[in-house]
């Protein structure tokens, strides 16, 4: 058992603290990481207003890091010393989903993920003898946790670890989703450009987009999309009619249209966007627990598909090192979107930071 | 110019009557059509009761018919002797849409067309001097029709016309949805067993599909729905809750359900039922105007997806050979879809056995 500093959010509505917190020993399937960057990204918040019924309290939050295995438990393939992106969604590879070849999902921890412990049933974090949860399965925001093997990413060891942190979430969401539906040559817009949308902006460029709409409330945010390749901007407190504008810009619609704010107006916005005959709508945002969007079905039975993507469609253990290698590469803009550098006592900061829309992405270093 | 006999509706409430009404010549571009055959189907009967905002009246009704080129207009390519399938979709192949290559609509001539007249906006059709309008731009149900080419499918001469009729509306679009969007071994659902709903179950028979749930209120649909390959069914009176029975018997969801009644509530069962993850949701039934149909998000963000299809996704001038060719080598069922075969005049009889969900399909031939 060794002692680490960790960000414990012990109930909802309160900053986050740092407390020095015992970490046990890894068991059978796991590994002891230690995490030398942690970016922080919104699901968090979403543990920290309460509104996430997978966060049992208290816990130590952070699911977007990277860091070096230091201790395997039994049954392990990962050696010490190898550099590990967490994954909050794993890659069993047996279980029926992982097998089925037509998803990224694997649901074989769920669980007890969204319980809060690993998949034995118990939390390898304590503090003063009680136990302290884990979180989205990864509890990046301590120097030291505990992570199932299977959601585990190796990663080529020169990557440098407080850049590709941001693979474990964000960019790759984003990234990736456009990867996965944008062609060569298509008319692409993004609703939101934060986090995920920006990095949307990014993945449509790669892919070769011809036209890249971003979409936001925020002309602050212009600046970076465009550095990543947005092409026009619709300001969305400026125009009448979203969807009529990103309409008139493509001719009548998007070949491919991005939602990323969760917000269920938007989402319906996203859907008109699409070109008919075509246009496929893939939804990103995280919409309120239990709302529900309408669709006029006649839009769908005429072309228009509706999709989603979870992580950006990335099988985490075998499809990540893709995104490592175009990060090293130099066709990723990972450092562009690091605003903010910290430490883990700049945790709250970098949070009200988020909740003020200021900056782009802020990573913390857990290195002593 | 030539009389013929027609079914015409003068109005929407009143029953067709049997005129006999003049036939103009073929301008540039279209051809004269004797039809042969013409089968009944849903989208007239949305004339009748004055809810297709495309049906301008007084007009002949019919868009499933099959029929012998008789004379051609100037700049047209068929010659007379030719066998064709008038489409209610055309397929120029030089519009935006047609030319995508990602959609089979073409919307090329949909303005006319929707407001009951050919492309250079006069009608062929008159009865005592006065304009009578096209339906759906086919008219199948007048022994002669007036089309433009880009409407016409030329088809092989050795298919039955009183047959292949059927392959301009409803069993392409069922048959067709399910080509697309079932891959061998899957669990496919199929929400509604009528003209559309058992095509979809032929077509996934075709496809491979390894279970095929039918679910319908009424029971005496299951018989052809069998003898089409459905493998279960799901009495939507008898169980509690449709979705669960699906559920349950695929493990958790099908991999593709099929919506082919248009009730929203029912589209609503058809997304539910798609398995998380993957399951693809196809939209095919028509939706009252307007209509809107809400959905959960997280569930389209944890994998499944909401398409549609129209006329199976299949271009008519290139891809309804392939249907033809199916028909006569034994792999498409269409004689045992056909339950009624009648003349022109039992027309209404046949619309009136549609309302009471007797029978299948009726085919009207026209010849004298």
């Amino acid at each position: 058992m060794i002692s680490t500093q960790a960000a414990v959010l012990h109930r909802p509505g309160e900053p986050l603290t740092i407390e020095t917190i015992d970490v046990h020993p890894p068991g059978p399937g796991e590994a002891l990481v230690e995490i030398a960057a942690t970016g922080l990204c919104h699901t968090d918040t979403t543990a920290l207003d309460g509104d996430n019924p997978s966060c049992v309290y208290p816990a130590v939050l952070g699911h977007e890091g990277a860091g070096v295995v230091v201790e395997t438990g039994p049954e392990v393939d990962l050696r010490p010393g190898d550099h590990v992106i967490p994954l909050y969604g794993p890659e069993c590879g047996t279980c029926s989903m992982c097998r089925s070849g037509r998803t990224n999902l694997c649901w074989s921890i769920k669980a007890t993920r969204d319980r809060g412990v690993l998949p034995d049933g118990t939390t390898r974090f304590s503090l003063g003898g009680q136990p302290v949860h884990h979180f989205m399965g990864t509890s990046t925001l301590s120097r030291y946790t505990v992570v199932p093997e299977i959601a585990l990413s190796r990663i080529r060891p020169d990557a440098p670890l407080d850049a590709v942190c941001l693979l474990g979430c964000g960019v790759t969401t984003g990234v990736g989703a456009a990867l996965a539906d944008v062609e060569a040559g298509d008319d692409v817009v993004v609703l939101g450009l934060g986090g995920i949308g920006t990095n949307v902006v990014q993945g449509a460029r790669l892919a070769g987009a011809a036209r890249i709409i971003g979409v936001d409330t925020v002309p602050a945010k212009r600046k970076l999309a465009e550095r990543f390749g947005m092409t026009d901007f619709v300001h969305a407190g400026e125009v009448d009619d979203v969807v009529e504008a990103i309409r008139e810009l493509t001719g009548g619609g998007a070949d491919a249209s991005f939602e990323c704010t969760g917000i269920v107006p938007v989402m319906r916005q996203a859907v008109d966007a699409a070109r008919p005959g075509w246009g496929t709508c893939v939804l990103l945002g995280v919409e309120p627990t239990g709302a529900e969007l309408p669709i006029p079905p006649v839009g769908v039975r005429y072309g228009k598909t509706i999709k989603g993507s979870y992580f950006g469609g990335v099988r985490g253990r075998t499809g990540l090192s893709r995104f490592v290698d175009l990060y090293l590469d130099g066709d990723l803009d990972l450092d562009s979107q690091i605003t903010h550098r910290g430490r883990l006592a700049d945790v709250n900061d970098g949070f009200a930071r988020m909740a003020a829309g200021v900056g782009i992405r802020t990573v913390l270093e857990l290195g002593s």
